[in-house]
């Protein structure tokens, strides 16, 4: 594309791997960081090198983390009794934005998908089990509400009621501030399915 | 975000500082540079490093390049008697991706916008003036087709027209392969204008 600058040319390629960057965008991107003042371009190459250098994934949790075992994992502050089970690390930091929500993680790093050739064996459930001792009261399971995430769920009730911890699931409805109106049908369903006494 | 890891919150922030990256793509971005194999990481902080490196504006036509003066204003192939005039290097790139088009540019820097304070001086105009000698034939102004554009053509074209070269606009109209029916009436108005027989 830029015959004239073979390492733009490159650049570009590499940006354009990003999951939702296109051609077109990993060029504006790739020109926005050419014409950054250097020091802070080089910022985000001495960025990338220090997550890569410094962060590894928690041996208790799988979060990501600078230290082993994580910040979460020994926050003597957050109840030992529950533990919440997301796919991702994102998942995590999104649910531990909710500030009445002090609880343990486990990151299983994806979701079951045969589709993708993603089995049991490919996410962290053997290590999930395994934390599951007499102390352990309650498993959360927030994997997203969509098809693989409600798999992913059940194999999982199924596999940890039997050790006596209590399986709840995050509830499905409406998100808050959004419109009856809108809402698809199957959204509308859990949303009366999961109805309460007010 | 991500109390547990410093540099990934870091990383996050330098992320949804780039055009169209909001908060939550950046934190998207920065998760899939964590999972990705370290050494496709590193190589994208040392594309940054090269480009940041070598990556140099040519002196002539102040497009990007890797050599001074750059490889199209040193092609002999290329006509010397047509200069084709553009905001930014990605235009000249996307013009230059023509196969019948084999000028030489000449990269503004931006366009004439007095609402964010940039004008004549902000932009390489000077040195565009000073490039045009006995044999530049034609100038092809090549600015985008908006508002600012247009005024930044308008300018150059009063500008240049008294020292000789040809000054031409590129056509607005219809794009190929477009439908009539949603084109907006100033597009339509353009393309009734610039109408030729055929």
């Amino acid at each position: 594309m830029f015959n004239s600058a073979g390492s733009v040319d490159r650049l570009v390629n590499w940006l354009s791997r990003l999951p939702g960057i296109g051609r077109k965008s990993a060029a504006r991107l790739a020109f926005h960081i050419l014409k950054l003042p250097a020091e802070e371009a080089l910022e985000l190459a001495d960025l990338i090198r220090e997550v890569k250098d410094k962060v590894r994934f928690c041996s208790t949790c799988y979060n990501i983390s600078e230290t082993d075992p994580c910040a979460i994992c020994t926050d003597p502050n957050r109840k030992s009794d529950t533990i919440c089970v997301v796919e991702e690390a994102m998942d995590a930091a999104a649910l531990d934005k909710v500030d009445e929500f002090r609880v343990r993680f486990h990151v299983l790093g994806g979701r079951l998908s045969p589709l993708d050739g993603i089995g049991p064996d490919d996410l962290h459930i053997t290590e999930l089990i395994h934390r599951i001792g007499d102390e352990v009261k309650e498993i959360i399971i927030a994997t997203n509400p969509n098809v693989e995430g409600e798999a992913t769920a059940h194999y999982l009730s199924k596999l940890i009621a039997p050790l006596g911890p209590k399986v709840t699931r995050i509830a499905r409805g409406l998100p808050v501030g959004s419109d009856l109106e809108y809402a698809d049908s199957v959204t509308l369903m859990r949303a009366l399915d999961g109805r309460q006494e007010i």
